[in-house]
């Protein structure tokens, strides 16, 4: 796959898909093909570029050589001497970046709303937020346009646009990637993170970003072998949730279950009360030593640009008296303790990534009161200085639904471990030899199926007798004219299906099949030549109905 | 899916394909339906069994409460008092085990035809050799008649069986997993395996079997994060291999690259001469030590049974003297040492499992000769004192090929991590809206694809405008009257393909497609029903062409 090809497809797709507010700054078209051509040059030639071809996007609070960084607010722009060390890292292993990503200004918020540069919208669905702050990153990522985004995360903004856009966000260990040529939200909390459609491209492009860690690795105990131990909070302990996600939360408990995890309950308390603390106590502040005066000045000479939002929140910051901080230093620690207690006999909490996904029109509403809501999972990973992996966890009513696995520093590797047992499934509809107890059955078995629901398909099809060995049936599409179909609804990981198909012999085929509830999923259809010489037996209802005439 | 559907397809399976010989002893279908019956039962009540509804099979040397230990030998066996706690620990946690499985008698072979019960059959290719001498776990795995079985492995045992039958032999870290229970072969290097078709799978057994550890959990040290290093050797050092092998592995080698593997040259030159220590050394004698009297009195007495090849290897191995194990002993600390320093700067050595996959007539023909060719890459893993982990990659002439990732001892996860880069991958041919340029192209890209090739379809094929937003062709195969079109073949990760089938919208299939060079390949068709109002576009010869008519 030449860098060039890759290049011209992002492109393609940049003006394919409608979502200009991604980019602070993109790069022009001919200068990124003939960096890309240098790439393949240097390929061709023999050099070992583990990322080549590889596209990737920087969150606008993150220098780039030879473009602004801004930080989401075009009056602090400044350039950048060179490249941040973290961007160094992939470009030396072959990536090309192409721009700089829209971001909730100065990387203060999880929605992806507060930037001069225009709300983000969902990659999925226009009306939903694309969650912040590192929200262009997270869709450019979504859409295909790119294969890879660095965000910054500090309270969940490497996180909640991964959920929201059905991509994976990881958030390192603090320290494993540096953060040198990143503009400062809390300087001591903030980390660089990755996003990447899949676990294993986010781990390896990490495994570029951390070379070397900024921070020491201190030895780490051996753990004892024996089953992944995740932890989880009561119900009711998770709040209020958006409809449909605590039955979906529920399934990816059931998910890591069935791959083998030893679920236990822990109280989440000490985790939400530190997540208050965030942004209600005196921490915030370290938001004003970072840009205050910067934003005071800008507001004083009436300078276009800064997000109200975002500049209410920097300058309230300014008054917070120092002995508040000790003291709110001091419920940390105490809530620290607790949460380490907690995690203590586990190897991860698993949670929601967010309590739901509202609206841009909710979140214009009630700015303050919306963005908080999203961080209550999220705040207090950077407090308490753990790590955590933001991966798909399937859908609700069509959008993505995420989970967040949260562990303590330095167990990167054994989050991504148990996140990689959330890997995607698929459902499929059989309606002859692959049904229970006929003979191709074992091979859904020893691809992992599990039996969802027996079903009819829609009144929309006809069922054959094919001429193959062993005999099949033929279901073909009719609409009107057609008959309801006995179906078996089976879920497997996708890989699974994916290696059914390649070796599936003709005449079958996969395509989608309408259930009788409405619900489309794959199933097996055959080719039009097959019918040819095959007898309707459609007034059978189904092939189990046919075998036994 | 209920333990007791599980155990009708494991005994209808039995059945339907054609190896009576991976038996020893199998139970009774009743006697087990009704084990599955309890559990079921008990996961209805509420508790938590992680590997209800999973078949196990236990290779003929594990202790099996109910059944007979022979090791291969009727005359040897004996009424264990109680499950090996491997197979205990299994039970323990859901799992049914359905019997004992056929293996080279006394654990001496790496060929699976040295047993009085008959050679073991590949699953795949009736005339090859199954490999052993955990020949009947491993098809009886790899045919889907069990989820799980357990091997042993002193020389390769439990990891050349599991390439020859395309599934995953993992060998863990010597007394992670305890070998009470077990005949022993070489009992200071012995290691009980497991065999699955899926890493996910395999790790999930082992979680549970090495719970507790036999051996006390030296602190490691952390691994600096960076890509994985995996070391190759030298094409010449791997010596001669099975035609399309060198090919096969370079692919796999490959495959790791793309993946972000960061690959170094080791000199395998001690691990092979450790390798020839194993049976023209004078460790051979512990076999002698472990059941060698009961094979003399055999012999004198005229008993049944004995496999004469492996009774002449373990009464040769009596007279070996101790003063030339001491020389040996020293010498093989001497290539350890030597090999350790070759493993230092890497995380994994990678290896084809074998040189190659001979027929039972040629092992027949060279019963000795073609067994110590096996060994040549697996032979010194124990005797070093390291870890394995042996996954399919790929096929050569439509049989199965594998590779071992290597690696220092208790750096199973990672060898497991490492492994996990090989997973399997597909071809898919498109000539429509996914060929390079065209507007479905970044959805085949966003799913880890890169092409592969530019051909043709078989001329056997005729191609539909459909009336589809965007456009699209419809592919169909008509055998006479057809023609060459033009397609694109790409390869992508099986997961991906799954994962596009499951949001394919109709009209659209997924099917098995001819091209040009008389392969078959997953690619695009269509539903009979979308040909209906679809100008027959076939004089174009492509989509492409048809476009720029």
């Amino acid at each position: 796959m030449s860098a060039v090809n890759r290049v011209r497809a992002a492109y393609a797709r940049i003006e394919a898909v409608d979502r200009p507010e991604i980019w602070i700054d993109l790069r022009p078209q001919a200068e990124v093909e003939a960096e890309a051509a240098a790439i393949d040059a240097r390929v061709a030639a023999g050099e070992h570029l583990p990322l080549a071809g590889r596209l990737f996007a920087a969150k606008g609070n993150i220098d780039v050589a030879g473009l602004p960084t801004t930080a989401g607010c075009p009056a602090y722009a400044y350039q950048p001497e060179a490249d941040a060390p973290v961007v160094a890292r992939l470009r030396a292993v072959g990536a090309i970046v192409l721009g700089t990503t829209n971001l909730d200004q100065f990387a203060t918020g999880l929605v992806g709303t507060r930037s001069p540069h225009g709300a983000v919208r969902n990659a999925h669905d226009p009306a939903r937020i694309s969650g912040g702050s590192s929200s262009g990153s997270a869709v450019a990522v979504a859409l295909g346009i790119v294969d890879l985004a660095l965000g910054t995360d500090t309270a969940g903004s490497g996180r909640v646009p991964a959920a929201f856009n059905g991509i994976v966000g990881l958030k390192p260990t603090r320290g494993l990637v540096p953060t040198a040529g990143v503009v400062p939200a809390c300087a001591s909390i903030d980390c660089v993170t990755v996003f990447a459609r899949t676990l294993p491209e986010a781990e390896q492009a990490l495994s570029f970003m951390a070379s070397p860690p900024d921070r020491e690795l201190p030895p780490l105990p051996q753990r004892a072998p024996g089953p992944w131990r995740v932890a989880v909070p009561p119900r009711e302990q998770l709040g209020e949730l958006d409809e449909g996600w605590a039955e979906a939360y529920e399934a990816a408990v059931r998910q890591l279950e069935a791959a083998g995890a030893d679920l236990r309950t822990l109280d989440l308390t000490p985790f939400t009360e530190a997540a208050a603390m965030l942004y209600e106590g005196a921490f915030v502040a370290e938001r004003y030593t970072a840009v205050g005066g910067f934003v005071d000045k800008a507001l004083a000479d009436g300078i276009e640009g800064l997000d109200p939002t975002v500049a209410g929140i920097i300058t309230r910051a300014r008054d917070i008296p120092a002995h508040r901080l000790y003291a709110d230093t001091d419920r940390l620690a105490a809530l620290r303790a607790r949460a380490f207690a907690e995690l203590a006999d586990a190897d991860a909490l698993l949670l929601p990534t967010t309590p739901g996904h509202p609206t841009l029109a909710a979140v214009a509403a009630d700015p303050l009161g919306a963005n908080a809501r999203l961080g209550r999972f999220t705040n207090s990973t950077n407090l308490f200085d753990l790590a955590a992996a933001a991966v798909p966890a399937g859908e609700v009513d069509g959008l993505p639904f995420g989970v967040m696995l949260i562990g303590p520093a330095f167990t990167d590797d054994r989050l991504a471990r148990i996140a990689a047992l959330l890997r995607p499934h698929t459902q499929l509809a059989v309606v002859g030899a692959h049904l229970t107890g006929q003979p191709l059955n074992p091979q859904l078995l020893a691809l992992g199926a599990r039996l969802d629901r027996t079903t009819t398909t829609a009144p929309a099809y006809r069922l054959h007798a094919l001429r193959t060995t062993p005999p099949k049936p033929g279901l073909v599409h009719v609409g009107q004219g057609g008959t309801a179909i006995e179906a078996e609804v089976w879920t497997l990981p996708a890989e699974g299906l994916g290696r059914l198909l390649a070796s599936l012999p003709r005449p079958m085929t996969l395509g989608s099949v309408e259930l009788a509830d409405g619900t489309q999923v794959p199933g097996f259809l055959c080719e039009p030549s097959a019918l040819t010489d095959a007898e309707d037996i459609t007034p059978y209802g189904g092939w189990r109905a046919y075998l036994s005439r």
